[in-house]
């Protein structure tokens, strides 16, 4: 047991070592060198966990969902997805930044080539099936409106999210990314909710922030129940 | 003169070489020989144009935005900014790309490293200020509604408009792009235009098709009215 949980921290040290790499110089430019003296982490620990720079960035790409803190239920389902992706927007700015979440998202978005073998469709599939399904959930409880195509509006809004914060980044280095990713949403839920839920939901700026706090204080809570 | 025009010559087809191949491999693994042995000019007329890979991917970067041919003037001009992104998203097609605009965008798009001296803001800001001054002038008109932020709304279709592409590429190698660029201009025009002007503007997915096929019989006519 007590070497399970070795074995888990080491692969976790690794991973945010490789995340850190590939975030700072990309994929092509990353080397396994680096990686093994950022994670400090035994050569023959590094390969056990994964065996081919394809196969530690292809871990950092699987990882990028389950980074994301989970955020607790709230009545709006719509909050709910909106909350997360200011909770991504405040993981993705350089000082309060989750290194597994901003290199995950560069791997993701960085074009690379078919030789690479890397299969960046994994974050994106996955964030389109659980935004679908808060949607899908939103619509039965009558947030969203009924002529709206939940699949379509799942893939505008994974897509737009995913472009605002491109733009962010190259324009000012994340540093507007709350603002723009509020007025996605605004505008976003401006044409998709019930008018009695649009007037109910909370877009302020400083929500990736609070969000934040929120979760790591419900995950010391957990830690602390957990503990002898 | 006539030597002037051999050399724009030359440098156009160098530009186009280097975007093929920065299109395939990214900048990192991109080298200028092989764009070399690409655009069939000499070494000496290639470096006298572009001294360095840099200067070559700046280039592409540079060239972007006056790769896509213009849009006639409409008379909405909501439709035109629509026209134009619909125009882009074909030129971005595989079957029917041009490789300026794809070797362009992935350059703006890969996040790169402040190591490699590119701007990736030149084109996203020409896009920004071109954008703007077309949502300015619908206002101005009455096509956009008067509480809408122009400056905001501009960032939010420009990012917007990124990431769908990046999406669409990801996940069907940018088959479904004329579908998802429909899907956020419906979205996004439901916002901000008038009613009267929404119900008039074009959403049919085959008009990035049709644009293209527009702008090409306008520059050939051009073309045979200007030749002797």
């Amino acid at each position: 047991m007590v070497r399970q949980e070795r074995a888990v921290r080491t692969r976790q040290a690794v991973l945010v070592a490789a995340a850190e790499v590939f975030d700072q110089v990309g994929y092509d430019a990353a080397s396994i060198s680096d990686i093994l003296t950022q994670s400090g982490v035994t050569k023959g620990a590094l390969y056990f966990h994964f065996p081919s720079k394809k196969d530690l960035a292809q871990g950092v790409l699987d990882a990028q969902v389950d980074a994301l803190p989970a955020v607790p239920a709230r009545e709006l389902k719509l909050q709910q997805s909106m909350d997360e992706a200011m909770l991504m927007a405040h993981l993705l700015q350089k000082e309060t930044g989750d290194p597994i979440v901003s290199g995950s998202v560069r791997l993701t978005v960085d074009q690379g080539s078919s030789k690479d073998g890397l299969d960046r469709r994994v974050p994106m599939q996955r964030w389109l099936d659980h935004t679908q399904g808060l949607f899908e959930e939103a619509k039965q409880a009558g947030e969203i409106l009924p002529h709206i195509d939940v699949e379509a509006i799942t893939k505008l809004t994974v897509g737009a999210f995913t472009g605002v914060q491109v733009l962010s980044n190259i324009m000012t280095g994340r540093e507007d990314m709350p603002e723009r990713v509020v007025d996605l949403y605004q505008n976003l839920m401006a044409v998709i909710a019930a008018p009695a839920v649009l007037a109910r939901l909370q877009f302020d700026v400083g929500r990736g922030a609070e969000v934040f706090e929120e979760v790591v204080r419900l995950r010391d809570e957990k830690a602390e129940l957990a503990s002898p």
